[in-house]
């Protein structure tokens, strides 16, 4: 699956000088899509693309292409993403190209520099909004150490249930309640049920948590009655951000017998403003998870070889914290969690052929979530970080924290790095908790 | 919440004469908004309302009009109910009443019939759409006897889960799976783990089922962190369909702990292409369930006076089905269940109530669906007629059946009746099982 190309060229640079610094989530390599407006304008968003510290007006650059380039250009008129997510790859890989050509040091003699200059803007003047019209989210679980640690703390007698090894596990979620990054989340109220008490309350969620997931754009939908084989899964596939899953987890533990969670989750989810493509990170394409020795074989449905050799991605997701006292004291966030993707124990192609494999029709702009990202010492989510509330932790001043406390700011971030290809991030996915 | 105006009046008669026949589903006091075009024709869609065999175009009605109700019919030039779903109360009850007069018998003496005549198309001409764009699609659990009926087959020593009397138990759903009513559905594959197997299998579903519904279209939304006070509920809700949430009873059995019924649930949702309206349903209110004495007491949250006086609405659901056989023999559908929505454990407005108490945000055009409407003795689930298939029931001409055979079609049809009311309905909700 992996296929690279000269935008992928570690030697790249651009002229946009911030996308040369070394730290930057947004070299060239990288080319994100986003939807922005300049902040305060309370005007309509357009579609961008992140360079460095600024961000590239793609319509504004559609004058200065070409060729497929330029129609997929034309695809980014609207407010959202979801056209260029229907187009597919020969689109997106022409657009990549034709921007990356446009953006590099070095590239046509006759490039229009002085055009482009003008359809930048800074990423710090910018508002972000949700990149797309999410139809239809659909949370998986697909991390095996994640799944187990919520079982032990569940069913200590049976922490994995029989089904997880043999199909990736999900629910539907709630697609009206996504916020961008830097949207403030309020603390949900619901009915709980307290250890030992007869009767349920209702009050403010007093396990208040996040998980730290990869979120994945459907791209081409498929129509309903027609599953996506495994092999073409990724044509489907448009790019990645980072999502935050929160969770009320008392809400959740009272409700969730049969049916699944619901108003422990829909209340709030928050992902990163820019969308990384598929083609961006073919560089850090990995092996899928290599099964254990007595785990049962994959039906043929989610096994092929292209999958098992490169069905994996190395994104590294990390979850930092700050609280309202941090933040007064000039004290940076601390590091909580930090994991790998691809240590899944199913990989973004398997997700997609379960999910269509009854006959489901999914559409541009769908997002899945893969699960809690969780490794066996650093875990996604605060359930397990402070093992359900029995295991405290110190943030740096000194408080002590289970779960979130009003006024604690959550953020998650990722990035990819692989020997002979230039590092690339994901951005940033930040929230505040307000009071109830 | 009952509140009957001039277009209630059961005396009322129209000019549009299949108006006025008794069995009809749609005279004038009823008014269903959905989406048409003409049949084959392949062009975008039309808002119209029903009267009688004919629906009228409300554009082309809103020339006739003035005020608001001119104002109301303005909203429905797209191609989707959405923007009048948007609007509330005030502009419902416009355009209901400026249609109603526009379209009765004795009405304004300048009634300009022949240009409305010239906006009338036969439903037999018309190909009927989904009628809202659904952002997202939440289905409850509200009736106990199909909670109880569903908890006895899967946990026969524990029927009734503790949580169901304190809260409306919900999970979140499918939205691209919609079809409208003649849509055929396609018999899904997924795992199943046979009786005894020691592994699963893939292979298409062997228990297919239907579940009858009632589907509740969301009108004006909330901001995200406000929840709905249960006395405002209604004011939140446009109408109602016949819903059928189509089941794959076996891929679910294998996949639902512990996340809910996902690849079960998400290949199809069926539903009748009218909405009728909140308004149009007023003659038919009822107090709502009376609790048993030893129920748990409602928690304010879901609890009112306003509620319990008239929080349910009487709407009688029907299931029907026939075989290819049948169909070929000429024989008509057999009714299998029927049964009635104001038995309902909670109603309309607590679900509303209880969506939202988390802060989570309703768009309007999302759906809820009630959850099986199931009675005593009168089932809306195979699953329940056939008590997981360990019971077969006959249809006419002999075959036998548990579940869903290929080329068996069903259809749910719901209506009101009420003292001093004309009868209405919501029209039919009818699909084909196609094989896998």
């Amino acid at each position: 699956m992996t296929n690279l190309n000269e935008t992928h060229d570690p030697a790249l640079t651009s002229w946009v000088e911030s996308a040369n610094a070394p730290e930057t989530d947004f070299p060239i390599q990288n080319l994100p899509y986003g939807v922005y407006r300049k902040a305060g304008s309370g005007g309509p968003g357009r579609v961008g693309v992140a360079i460095g510290d600024r961000i590239l007006d793609v319509t504004a650059a559609a004058a200065e292409m070409s060729g497929a380039a330029k129609d997929a250009a034309g695809l980014c008129n609207g407010e959202t993403l979801n056209e260029l997510m229907a187009a597919g790859n020969g689109a997106w890989s022409a657009l990549r190209a034709g921007l990356s050509r446009l953006l590099r040091e070095g590239g046509p003699a006759d490039a229009p520099r002085d055009a482009l200059r003008g359809a930048l803007t800074a990423q710090a003047d910018a508002e972000m909004l949700v990149p797309a019209n999410i139809g239809d989210f659909s949370d998986f679980w697909a991390s095996l150490v994640h799944a187990t640690n919520a079982g032990k703390i569940n069913r200590p007698d049976n922490p994995l249930l029989p089904n997880y090894k043999h199909l990736p596990i999900a629910y539907h979620a709630r697609s009206s309640s996504f916020g961008v990054s830097g949207t403030a989340v309020r603390r949900p109220e619901g009915q709980v049920k307290p250890p030992g008490a007869d009767s349920p309350v209702f009050r403010p969620c007093a396990r208040l948590d996040y998980e730290m997931e990869l979120g994945l754009y459907v791209g081409p939908g498929n129509d309903i009655g027609s599953p996506i084989a495994l092999d073409d899964a990724e044509k489907h596939l448009f790019g990645v951000c980072v999502l935050n899953d929160w969770s009320a987890r008392d809400i959740q533990a009272w409700e969730y017998v049969p049916l699944g969670p619901f108003q422990g989750k829909n209340f709030a989810n928050t992902i990163s403003p820019w969308v990384v493509t598929m083609e961006a990170l073919a560089p850090f394409r990995t092996p899928a998870y290599e099964r254990a020795a007595g785990d049962p074989a994959l039906m043929p449905y989610l096994a092929s070889d292209a999958n098992a050799a490169a069905g994996g991605i190395d994104v590294r997701l990390e979850v930092l914290m700050s609280s309202a006292k941090m933040r007064a004291a000039g004290t940076p966030p601390a590091l909580i969690g930090a994991s790998r993707f691809k240590d899944m124990y199913w990989t973004a192609a398997q997700l997609v052929a379960q999910h269509t494999a009854s006959g489901c029709n999914l559409r541009p702009g769908d997002l899945l979530g893969s699960g809690t990202v969780s490794d066996e010492e650093s875990f996604g989510s605060l359930l397990e970080t402070s093992w359900a509330g029995s295991r405290t932790f110190t943030l740096p001043g000194g408080e002590e924290r289970t779960f979130l406390e009003d006024g604690d700011e959550v953020i998650m971030r990722g990035y990819c790095e692989a020997d002979g290809a230039r590092r690339i991030g994901l951005g940033e996915c930040r929230a505040e908790v307000l009071p109830s």
